[in-house]
């Protein structure tokens, strides 16, 4: 059997499932950013992203600064997507030494500007030999512990969110996003959000990932999709790369926090569904009004 | 200019100068991992290591199972280097569409089975695209403040050690080390380990580091360099990838160390030289009395 064979979720499942965790580990895989014991009032937050040459960015369309935002960026977005701020990076870079420097000077200016930006320490490295570009960053971060959401607290009766807009992310917004830890850490000061996921493989997908890991179904109306210039429904939903918030909030929550923040929050926050119970089903419901049931896909790489 | 036209040392010194660290980061790049504050009593450590399919291992002559022992096996060293005990690792794994998936199990048992034997807990990871396999791990450590060893602490006067024997890591057991970590943990327990590196570049590289960051020189003795099977001491000297600890402690401590612990300790502990003055040197003593420059010289990847 050939990766290609399986797909990336029953792979990543099977490598990881005889991982041996102790007690001090709260959540292991499974969310955006493992958690860990750490004080008395905050957990660590624990991720790792890979940006490859070729697959997550091309020269040409990319520039080194761009590729090295990106790769920091994207793990930035999964602390946020977790309520957490981000604290410590340490960057594997695996360059060809036929490479300019220029382009690894480019590189390390991305991953600073946006590491300066959300108060981030690189604190530590490694160099590798590669033909293509590998650009990995690990990052710690923390939370307080009644901040900390997960993705598997969304309930029945719960409003889902998304922030800014979707689809088209490969036009440009893959390589620029400003990952949302400020927007939820906004939101968190005053709400209680139940479940969140970063938009990385599209809304469908992502939103999916919140249903089976709370048990619940969905609703999502399609006119209430927020769509980036160009994009489509389909864009939105399958796209990927959006690295906006998806996260969900009790009704009553959800009242408050129209009344009294919207406004205060630059990015937009569009309400696009409802959370149903499981035997509802994942559902989309379109400006007819028709009811359909939501595809499963999205961007993975095997 | 190309990267090919920079030392590896530039290289990295030239990217991560920029790097701004606030007050927590108690040292950033430079040592073997990075150390960060914690609780009371302890500091974080935190490092990374890539690994590369044709040039850390290559198949035919590395298992799979191999190749993942050895890539989580290089930041445990690390971890080791600096005191302290290895804890959280996240891992992130580049694979080919076509590759079988029990290359991918191969790598996972690799990590499991040292993640284990150590106490590491796997809490996360990422998967991504590659033609050639890129294993990239990052590991949390912890160390108690006082059992923090750094390599700028040095001392003239202090003897200088290393654990098991050198050269010649080729010819397998860069594929199959057990880092050494409970031999440094053991040692700390009674004993003030002035300044330790993990011999990954070779001993004259990296005692060179443990002189450039403390300001002294060394005598070393050829003849009391141990050599690994089949070793030569230039072999000892240059080739890298050993991964034994390489450590130095006061005379007095030393002598109490050779009294009580060191018939204690399963692995072989060596005598190798004596921290210098600065001014007089890196020096190396032949078993025939004459005394030569150290070639500063190892594996390096540019």
């Amino acid at each position: 059997m050939k990766i290609k064979d399986i797909s990336e979720i029953d792979l990543i499942r099977r490598l990881s499932k005889n991982f041996h965790l102790d007690k001090t580990v709260i959540k292991g895989s499974g969310d955006d950013a493992a958690v860990i014991k750490y004080t008395r009032d905050k957990y660590l937050l624990y991720t790792c992203d890979m940006t490859i040459e070729g697959v997550h960015f091309d020269f040409g369309k990319a520039t080194p600064f761009q590729a090295g935002w990106k790769a920091l960026g994207r793990n930035i977005s999964d602390i946020g997507a977790m309520g957490g701020v981000p604290k410590y990076a340490v960057v594997s870079l695996a360059i060809s030494p036929g490479q300019k420097v220029s382009v690894a000077d480019g590189i390390c200016k991305g991953l600073k500007s946006i590491a300066d930006r959300f108060g981030v320490n690189i604190v530590g490295g490694d160099m590798s030999v590669s033909k293509n570009i590998v650009i990995d960053v690990s990052l710690i971060g923390e939370v307080e512990k009644k901040k900390l959401v997960l993705r598997s607290g969304a309930k029945t009766g719960d409003v889902i969110f998304v922030t800014g807009s979707l689809g088209r992310s490969i036009k440009g917004k893959h390589l620029n996003f400003i990952p949302r830890v400020n927007e939820a850490r906004r939101i968190l000061k005053n709400f209680k959000i139940n479940s969140m996921i970063d938009i990385s493989d599209g809304l469908a997908l992502d939103l999916n990932r919140i249903l089976k890991a709370s048990c619940v179904g969905a609703h999502v109306y399609e006119s209430a999709i927020p769509l980036s210039k160009d994009a489509s429904v389909n864009n939105a939903l399958y796209d990927g790369e959006d690295y906006e918030l998806l996260f969900t909030m009790s009704a009553k929550e959800a009242r408050q926090f129209y009344r009294t923040i919207l406004k205060k929050i630059d990015t937009p926050v569009s309400l696009i569904g409802e959370i149903t119970a499981k035997k509802d089903g994942y559902k989309i419901i379109g400006e007819d009004g028709k009811i359909e049931d939501m595809k499963i896909k999205g961007y993975l790489h095997f």
